[in-house]
């Protein structure tokens, strides 16, 4: 815990405020003075993204309106040797907008136009804020939409999106961000302005886009992004399948996949996230069971017909207790609501919940449950289960009252855990949040000193004096050889 | 030319010849006789790859077995600064295993193990020196196969596919390499085993591996290699549509993709290939045509007959004069073998021919054409075309005679200008062939200079001293700024 926790810096530190003077003088000798905020009360609201047990003020707030002051900011902090921490909507999960009481954070919230929208063609060119739905509901009019839909999709932007390489619950068909982006094109720390990627399948010289897709703001800040997009669906119908044991329903979801179905989503929520979810939404759940299947099936009408007969056979086959198929759109969405609101749901029932984010091969899932479910005895925390099944991507939710001494740290630490068994098995320690500042030490336990060695050398061909995002992602060796002689690690796995 | 050509170094330079029978030596003391080449009729076979207008012999040739080994020579060419070119099975078209008279040649001709293939988890854990095919072989009895298919799949090796990314006639639907990938191990010029990709659907830190495949083997020697294993379609069953005008064709694409449909394989052949292809294979091709499309669509049963049924209809309205259905696997075969057989159909109409490899966005197709006809009559060079037209990836066939004088080089000129105009309309100078010496001036007119000085740190990043594959792929400054200077470059495009 103590290493996680970053050093909080205090905004009136009198070497701060001078530092802070010097900048915002610079920076007004190009930006309106609506763009530039560095009153305390001005600052406060970006003192933390969605991770909000970690909160810091930034030395000074920019909002820039285009490129080009992009480009100038990034240059001025450059020269300085200023930290730069963009931001986008501020959802995401891992902390990856957290401020630096150092350095200036750059909001991306102006940029917010969709500049061209191709039915043709099917992509859209965007500013980085343009919120994830916004691009579905303008592509809408054309039988369009942008498929990666993470839960926040309402809130968050596109700029986070490349960021964090989002996922949702449809990316098992769909893909994450990484396999729906075209292009980008990017401000370096130095003020440069490059492209990544094109209209084409294939792009020569090295994939910088990928590699940039999912780096948490630490090789550039996204200024446009070119997403794919697809049309809507002729018809999508849900399947609701109920079992008295998880490990059945953990069976299922492989027989679907074996028998070569693609759903458009496929998940998984145990009985306390059941029982939790059916209480705040009245989905209709059928709360005495262990666990619940929701599997969703999109395509031509004929298609998603023949496929729904089978997944349904499958269920059965599987052993479910009870299988509901949609009747109309309805009910479809109303099978979603309980599982969109699961963690709402959880805050209801708890004074605090912790989302954890991990991937794991999905053979593992029956052994992953059971590990976690003994660990949750064994920290006295009640852990309830959201999976996104079909990809192996778990989000256990672990419930805490952070009011009771000591049970935050606790909560990290059995997260931390769940993490390192998901490693274990043959899995990552991050699904579709990232890394940011909240699994940091957990990439000690996912990679060896050369693979981290890699990541610096990458990060330093981007950015050499280290000024974005800095601690976020990728951990120091310092850190990690650190963490790896804490007492209670001498059982973890580092490979 | 005179600047894509690489200066010929002389095998038996004296000074090379000492430096050659230091490092053998070395070589011996840890591996066996039979794996290291240094004779001249011995290193003869490995002058060139599939891009036989360039040959150089290299200083020498490892056959290494084991990744011990692979490391151990790394180590001692890094502590050397000796050029190490890595090599699978000789196949690419651009030049990417080109050696170097002062380098080793790598080969990984040896590791040929299928180590793992895990029907349930849908995987295959292979060497790299594994030939494409025999990874669709191997899982065959499970019903499942791995899907990128390059023409020469029955000779490469999968260390050669993920270098240069390769794809194949069903990448518009399943995707390039990279998306048929789930992990990579890599030796770095330094010796370090590291290992890239998981599992999962996402891994934390940078996206390396999606960096590393299609890097041409400058960052790092691939030394295994997971794939994704798909399962064999029901049922697959190809349209051959013919054409009075190569426009009309184009548009058709168009409204297939625009209506939603995903072929398995979308490709085009125009007069010329037509004419070639049914003189050699008797296809049954209608000689008569401007142009054919061949569209195959695979899926359950009910799936094809529906989506094929759309397909015709579509293609008849847009003006197809004939539009054939295959009826059974040997007729859908046939309408394959005309196209698979392309190639090798031109090299029998004349002396010589150089396969071009560019993308561009569907919408230019009809442009493209006829520009490219137009340069074909401006260069007195008859050019044959043939196209992944789903997916926009062309391959014009400049049909040339090397022993008529400058032929070649105008054909090179040629070929350099068809890649600018897909550039010039918004497209990418490879589709899946990568760069590797044939293209890299080209690449001056891809990217600008920040965009190559971004691309050569990140090189720095894995490969300091620049030993791994030097030469290849992204050009240095130097190289860009006298091809900028060409007096016939004057009207070109750098961006």
């Amino acid at each position: 815990m103590s290493l996680i926790q970053p050093t909080r810096i205090d905004f009136e530190d009198p070497q701060l405020s001078a530092t802070r003077a010097e900048i915002v003088r610079e920076l007004r000798t190009f930006l309106p003075s609506d763009a530039v905020l560095e009153q305390q009360e001005q600052v406060q609201p970006y003192e933390c993204d969605g991770l909000s047990a970690y909160r810091q003020l930034p030395l000074l707030v920019v909002l820039p309106r285009t490129v080009e002051e992009v480009q100038r900011i990034l240059r001025l902090c450059h020269a300085r040797d200023v930290p730069v921490v963009a931001r986008g909507a501020g959802t995401g999960l891992s902390g990856g907008a957290l401020p630096r009481g150092d350095g200036v954070l750059l909001s991306l919230a102006r940029f917010t136009r969709i500049l061209d929208l191709d039915p043709g063609a099917r992509t859209a060119r965007v500013e980085p804020g343009v919120r994830n739905l916004a691009i579905s509901e303008a592509a809408a009019p054309h039988g369009l939409y942008y498929a990666p839909d993470p839960s926040s999709q309402i809130a968050c932007t596109i700029g986070g999106n490349v960021a964090e390489n989002s996922g949702g619950v449809h990316c098992l068909k769909y893909g994450l961000t990484v396999h729906n982006v075209l292009a980008v094109k990017l401000v370096t720390i130095e003020g440069e302005l490059i492209e990544l990627g094109s209209s084409g399948l294939d792009a020569p010289g090295y994939d910088l886009l990928a590699l940039f897709i999912g780096s948490e703001g630490m090789l550039g800040v996204t200024v446009e992004v070119t997403v794919k997009l697809l049309p809507v669906p002729e018809r999508a119908q849900a399947i609701l399948a109920a079992y008295d044991d998880v490990e059945k329903a953990g069976q299922a979801v492989g027989d679907i996949i074996a028998a070569g179905i693609i759903p458009a989503g496929l998940e998984m929520m145990d009985g306390p996230a059941i029982q939790a979810a059916e209480d705040f939404v009245h989905a209709g759940y059928p709360t005495d069971a262990a666990a619940i299947l929701i599997c969703e099936i999109d395509g031509t009408s004929q298609e998603v017909s023949e496929e729904v007969m089978r997944v349904r056979d499958l269920l059965l086959a599987s052993g479910a207790t009870e299988v509901r198929t949609s009747r109309d759109d309805a009910e479809r969405l109303m099978f979603w609501k309980g599982r969109k609101a699961a963690f709402p749901a959880v805050g209801r029932i708890s004074p605090d919940y912790y989302c954890m984010d991990g991937t794991i091969p999905r053979r593992a899932l029956p052994e992953v449950l059971r590990r976690t479910a003994e660990m949750s005895r064994e920290y006295g925390l009640r852990v309830a289960n959201v999976f996104h099944a079909g990809d192996g991507n778990m989000h256990p939710l672990i419930l805490f009252d952070a009011n009771k001494p000591g049970e935050l740290e606790r909560t990290e630490e059995l997260g931390g855990r769940i993490l390192e068994l998901c490693v274990e098995v043959g899995g990552t320690i991050t699904g579709e949040h990232g890394v940011g500042i909240e699994k940091i030490n957990q990439m000690c336990v996912q990679f060896n000193p050369e693979e981290l060695a890699q990541f610096h050398a990458v990060k330093a061909a981007f950015d050499p004096k280290g000024l974005l995002n800095p601690g976020k992602g990728v951990p120091t060796p310092k850190r990690c050889s650190e963490y790896r002689q804490l007492p209670d690690h001498s059982h973890r796995h580092p490979h």
